[in-house]
């Protein structure tokens, strides 16, 4: 279990194509090699992060990556849920939902 | 399908508990009265709307009711996704994400 | 005084120009005409809405302007701060920030 | 001029009041002694950030001094814009809107 919950909307801009898929797919492959526990949803992604500093480096090579495909600008949308009352999980909250 | 995803996340402010799951419970029955068609997250929920112009009473029938259940203040976050070249849904986009 | 402080942030996706700076006069234009007080910053523009259910139809009206421009996808971020307690209105919330 | 502009939102959580002033004074004084040049507006303030690394920690020195005083849950929203074709700045988009 973790201690933050983040969720991770990328909007390349400027793209001339409307369609965001492939970009998206990009963003899983860097969740996926640094070992992160996700939950993709349509338009948002759930990370668990134990270590929050490592958001910041976690969101530049995401745009990184997008970079090396052309392209140029990058809106990023976050929503942190900091508990320092309990532990948070991807699991815990869907139990929540779905009782 | 239709031309509107819409994710909202609904945060009661001054609740004196940190937890929120009851107030979430509220909204979800109000989308479910409404027929409306969504998928639930762990931090957003998204919602398909035909009709965008609905949303500013969704809202206000989710924060009508979570007054009644004592609460003060609501912050809602919400994002939109308008597609004004092909018809949207929450299955297409799951669809692309489990590619 | 408003009871609804509403942040506004539109991002129009697949325009193959990273500046974005026309589709913004063009929001700002809607909010004049429809006599919205707001206040300008950097990244998203803040509304006092006295009635929240007229949000859909605002967002409509920005979009349809801007697929007229040829914009054929917008994300739009919304904020909804509603205070069931007392009034909302940005030059409260401005005097609190620089007090 | 920075590579980065965050807009942050910090909504605490459970705090009894509806009343968040005193919550985003103490972010505002986390600003400040870090020397980081920002843009407050009425329900957000816009950061320039030219190392997006320190964007977690950023965040979770804020938060930890939101604990010391006694708060439990914080829901952060943030809007990071990274423009990879030229440089970004405050003042830069506040001559764009409002020329």
């Amino acid at each position: 279990m973790a201690r933050y919950l983040v969720d991770i909307s990328v909007e390349p801009i400027g793209t001339s194509s409307t369609s965001l898929s492939k970009y998206v797919k990009i963003a899983f492959e860097v969740l996926k090699e640094k070992g992160l526990k996700y939950y993709p949803a349509p338009s948002m992604t759930t990370i668990e992060l134990d270590d929050i500093t490592t958001l910041g480096s976690l969101i530049k090579e995401i745009n990184d990556r997008l970079e090396k495909e052309g392209v140029k600008r990058i809106v990023t949308i976050v929503k942190i849920d900091d508990r320092r009352d309990k532990e948070n999980s991807i699991d815990h909250k869907l139990d929540v939902i779905k009782s």
